[in-house]
């Protein structure tokens, strides 16, 4: 078993290396290789993401990708190395669940969006003579219906029972019309699940007035991003938002967080995200469940106990809080 | 002066004379002509924005836009009136303040959301073979400037202090980058404004943390689209969501809301965001400050006072909520 490690920059380096101390608990064979990406490694050698360290991703398959720093402006040559790393690796999925934790944010939220992960207005297409910028968004039915399967397996192997398909499809009908179409010919085959659908700023409209109502939400790459950070702030913030980006061939945990340098080096980041993030890669790609759930009923008792980072109220440091979640295993 | 007069379908049909009877005795000249548009108009006409329509909202120059209903799938030849009505009449800004209003929402909420309301993906260009379809976003340096120059004006004009750019630069340099950087250099012109800006994902996430900490926003089409609804939701609901749609030529008045089928013809729509979208037509189109003071204080001493429709939890119906209002004003 082998995990490729890219802390990145700022609090990545902090949370990355706590959360692994105690993933190495559970998984004593577990071989680590470190990489690197972000700005940092631009500013270094010109590249983002190099082709060492995408060659590692893929040899071991799994990755933990901490967080990186962006330029504030654009920047020749530099890309994002997660949305690459997410194309390179096929890693078609991203799975980002909130789930209210003990004193984080608002309770009897149990939802999970799933995001396309590798087109919409993500592929990079843009042009621009100075005065009149397009960019291509492209939506292929294809990549719809991957993710809309992956989708509807995870719901149902959960058991959960309601998949709500988001979309702007009264303005795009042929994009997004093709999204929603697609997945909701997939779903069909899933008659566990009640399948809605909602427009995305009605569904923005309602998670924040009623994330509760909420079990699966499957959207195109840009609702998904923009969804998923407003689901965080539902259920307790950044600090607690996991990701787990899957593929056929690779799966990659990523806290939803960014590299903070507002509060980078002072060993105070929340590694709540990057702990349940490992959890996901535990579950989905390792499929080891049972050590997944002891992970997270740690992590659970943890908080209750009311070990906390100071972004939710508590003096605990990282590596605090991961001693603290050690001692709970 | 001169209304033209667009209910729509579904609700619209109930909020908009019930909120015109309020604005006839604060302007008992106003000449009101009444036109058609949406989906019964496409259903009976094959168009859902006649010409005709489209004359009389040009000859007119302020529109008040109830709302439609619109296919849940495409329909061959049908456009959404209202994006049409904006484009054509040259309303290149879309106001969207949400105000905490007494008992709806949470306090302290006082925030403007300029949308910028004729480019990005709104502009129709998409093209599907079946399987692999695109859309166009197009962005301008003249349209991006211009709906910066309405914004920082507006908020000069208001007293406001600080003007947030909304983007997604770090996918869209091109694109959201010369948004971003139009807007920047429009707002340096601007040395009462403190100009920062945040990513898309992040304004979502903020905007639901602590809307009260937000001032004016300024977003191309689409975020503007997803950001005011998510707004509308900290603020007391769509039922009090007011907008202006503003140009030189023309205005419209439209509350965000949409026709609400499950609860048309019952008269118990809230005539809130239709009145509050009037005092925004009377505030920056026939430029009677006074005349749109009145009117959103009656509007507030009503909802102070208890009088709220079902929306907000109260009995009143459409009628009665416009009576409190009227002997109020
Ligand atoms: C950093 C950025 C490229 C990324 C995205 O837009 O996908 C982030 O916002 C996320 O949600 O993981
Ligand atoms: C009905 C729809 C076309 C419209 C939009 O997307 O602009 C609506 O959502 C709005 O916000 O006014």
């Amino acid at each position: 078993m082998k995990l490729c490690v890219i802390a990145g920059d700022g609090i990545g380096r902090e949370v990355v290396p706590q959360a692994l101390r105690v993933l190495q608990l559970l998984l004593p064979g577990l071989q680590t290789v470190a990489a690197d990406a972000g700005w940092d490694t631009f500013r270094q050698h010109g590249t983002a993401l190099s082709a060492a360290t995408l060659a590692v991703a893929r040899d071991c398959g799994a990755v933990i990708f901490g967080a990186v720093s962006s330029p504030a402006h654009q920047v020749a040559g530099y890309r994002s190395p997660i949305v690459q790393l997410r194309r390179e690796l096929g890693c078609h999925a991203n799975l980002r669940p909130t789930l209210s934790l003990p004193g984080c944010g608002a309770a009897g939220i149990d939802l999970l969006i799933v995001r396309e992960n590798t087109e919409d207005l993500y592929i990079g297409e843009e042009q621009s003579d100075g005065d009149t910028a397009t960019a291509i968004k492209r939506i292929t039915r294809a990549a719809s219906q991957r993710v809309a399967q992956t989708a509807c397996q995870l719901a149902v192997a959960a058991g959960r029972r309601r998949l709500t398909i988001v979309h702007k499809a009264n303005i795009l009908p042929l994009t997004d019309g093709l999204f929603r179409d697609a997945a909701r010919q997939v779903a069909a085959g899933y008659p566990q699940l009640a399948v809605d659908e909602l427009l995305v700023d009605t569904a923005a409209l309602k998670l924040a007035q009623a994330p509760q109502d909420f079990d699966v939400l499957l959207a195109p790459n840009l609702y998904g991003d923009i969804l998923s950070d407003l689901a965080a702030a539902c259920g307790g913030g950044l600090g607690v938002a996991a990701s787990l980006n899957l593929g056929a061939d690779a799966a990659i945990a990523e806290p939803v967080h960014g590299s903070a340098p507002d509060i980078a080096g002072q060993g105070i980041a929340n590694p709540v995200a990057s702990l349940l993030s490992l959890a996901m890669l535990l579950r989905h790609w390792w499929r080891l469940p049972e050590l997944a759930a002891r992970l997270e009923q740690a992590v659970r008792a943890t908080l209750a106990a009311g070990t906390r980072t100071p972004d939710l109220g508590g003096t605990a440091g990282t590596a605090g809080f991961c001693d603290a979640v050690i001692g709970r295993l």
